[in-house]
């Protein structure tokens, strides 16, 4: 379901051969209105895929008709050819559905570098293919066909009060701030302007996607797209909204999360009493991007030296010296001092909690991320990706 | 010979059981004279170990008489009985030698959180085991006692007009600027001030170990010292001391590199064309910690994309469809598209070079890394450290 489980959008996920696996690669999802309100929010890298340059200009007047995305290339770092290949590939959904390619959101995943002539045709065949396909039964085959080395979909549906809201991502690695190596398309069938879903995405992926750091590394290609086709007629109330948004983000991010290259735990970095959130963020950033941290995590060592070595490197406001550390549930060092003994930390679970507590302030945040493991090393360095 | 090279140094390295391995883990350094100048530049971790917070008392006075390391333990947040572990060691090289504590500096190296009873025992034991020891021909032991999971030690030796300065090194992992997790201790029988001593060691560190950046984990305990006996009565022309302080850790600095925990690939990120040199730096910082590019050198993958994704990510000026970068010598990425096959770069040399052509200014600069290998997870997950 996911995506077309709300009223009003029908989707399609067909293979196009741009994977040499031969699985599905490329998803379209319509929006059948009667509204066509539409928000995104992109990577904040400053080398964005030809995709995001063309994203950006459609989605500027809050109309969004349709999303077409790819996996099994990046066009990144592909020049004009590859602008147009998005320009070219909107027209296709255009021409197809009978609207207008400036509503045309366009995504893509995989290799930076790929973009050339085979991998245009590829996509507009794939294009032409999935159009017949679009029916409300097959979001699971668009959440499919965005996979790249995910071991399994990420979808998640919310129930409000007479609508609802569907999503889908993609994301295994590179998952970092200002979004991750994630694509992901959120609908819903209420009734909102784009001016209001703006908002709520905005004010969602803040505290969702943008804290999910799996590798420290950011996409040339992420994109989060939300779509309200008014389907239901209901004017949700805002707040209620934004609850629901936030949970279906949440759910999407932890999925993410759960499926990271390589990953043997998923960490959840707490970071209290600091004087800021953004000092809780950068604190909490610091900690999930120190590859000592993580390897200690890997082999399951509950090394807090290697978190306050990093703690000490933000410019948050703290005593180094009056921190306390805990480790799943265990207070491993108190006030700057060792405090419970190593052995009495179990950090064998996958889920894996570090509790930072500045001592400073009231503001709170949590990152989360993963382990450096050999499989992370392994995917990464035998196969480009 | 390294430190004890220069005339009017004496050394010695001793066993002191802090390591369980039974080697040398305590050295210690004793200035002859006639000058005591001393300078040395620190950790920029907020988090400073006892033995920093120590040293950077005594080298308040320009004075250094000794210097005693050990390894085995970081003394590190281990509240103020570390501290007072710090000054009492610093008493005993005092007592033994008939010097003031006040010109003793302190280093330590080894887990953060050890530092109790049992360190402080062993410690003070070595320093009366090492004085004794002390002579012009043990700076190799020396040079032994502070390794930790280096694999050999570091010494280099550079010969001026009528003077020397020699220099020894340890460090393997959590290579990162503002230092690494790096002791080094220079020496020179040349005649200088120690503000002559301080202005040419933070010239000659902010281009070596400063651009030094294994794993981008920035260490607790680093000091960088350099001391002087002024033995030969020369006053040497600066810039040519410079030049050579420069040489020799330049030389450390390299061998650091080469040393690097689980590392297959030394890796020179060369970026040339940038607007400043402090733009230079951050793109080939931003380079350098990429877990994605460092995984793909592990597997001689040229994927030039994770370079310009980590460029994006960047605040230094350039156009992000503008860059070319070369890969050994191969042009993979001209002006932001893809130019010579990724076949024809070969990588599989130790020694990988990566240029990046910003194409803004004159500015350049070079920052060293490794590649994330499994044999890094290894070391970091299988041993606390």
């Amino acid at each position: 379901m996911s995506v077309t489980a709300p009223l009003g959008f029908i989707a399609a996920g067909v293979a196009a051969g741009l994977k040499s696996t031969g699985a599905r690669d490329v998803a379209l999802v319509q929006n059948l209105g009667p509204d066509f309100s539409g928000a995104a929010v992109f990577t904040s890298n400053r080398a964005k895929a030809n995709p995001i340059l063309w994203s950006q200009q459609v989605v500027g007047d809050g109309i969004v008709s349709a999303i077409v995305l790819n996996s099994g290339g990046a066009n990144c770092y592909t020049g004009t050819f590859g602008f147009q290949t998005s320009h070219l590939t909107a027209e296709a959904v255009a021409d197809g559905l009978g609207i207008s390619a400036g509503d045309v959101l366009v995504c893509s995943t995989g290799l930076i570098g790929v973009g050339g002539q085979d991998f245009r045709d590829r996509v507009i065949a794939g294009v032409r293919d999935a159009i017949p396909a679009l029916s409300a039964d097959n979001g699971h085959e668009a959440a499919l066909a965005i996979m790249t080395t995910d071991s399994k979909p990420k979808e998640a549906v919310v129930a409000g009060d007479g609508w609802s809201i569907g999503g889908m991502a993609k994301g295994a690695g590179m998952l970092a701030p200002g979004l991750a190596t994630m694509l992901v398309v959120i609908t819903t069938d209420a009734k909102l302007t784009s001016a209001q879903l703006d908002a709520a995405l905005r004010s969602a992926t803040r505290v969702t996607f943008d804290r999910l750091d799996s590798d420290g590394c950011m996409s040339t290609n992420d994109q989060v797209t939300l779509m309200a086709s008014g389907a239901t007629g209901i004017v949700p109330d805002l707040d209620d909204f934004a609850q629901k948004l936030g949970e279906i983000c949440d759910s999407l991010a932890a999925q993410l999360q759960a499926d990271a290259e390589g990953a043997s735990h998923e960490i959840s970095i707490e970071v209290v009493h600091a004087a800021t959130e953004d000092d809780a963020v950068e604190v909490g950033r610091s900690v999930a991007r120190n590859n000592l941290f993580k390897a200690a995590v890997f082999g399951n060592d509950p090394n807090w030296g290697r978190v306050l070595a990093a703690v000490g490197t933000t410019k948050a406001e703290f005593d180094p010296y009056a921190i306390d550390v805990s480790m799943n549930g265990v207070r491993v060092c108190r006030s700057g001092e060792p405090d419970a003994p190593s052995e009495s930390v179990d950090l064998t679970p996958r889920q894996t909690h570090v509790l930072i507590d500045l001592k400073v302030g009231e503001a709170t945040a949590t990152i989360r991320t993963n382990d450096l493991t050999h499989d992370y090393v392994h995917e990464n360095s035998a196969y480009s990706s």
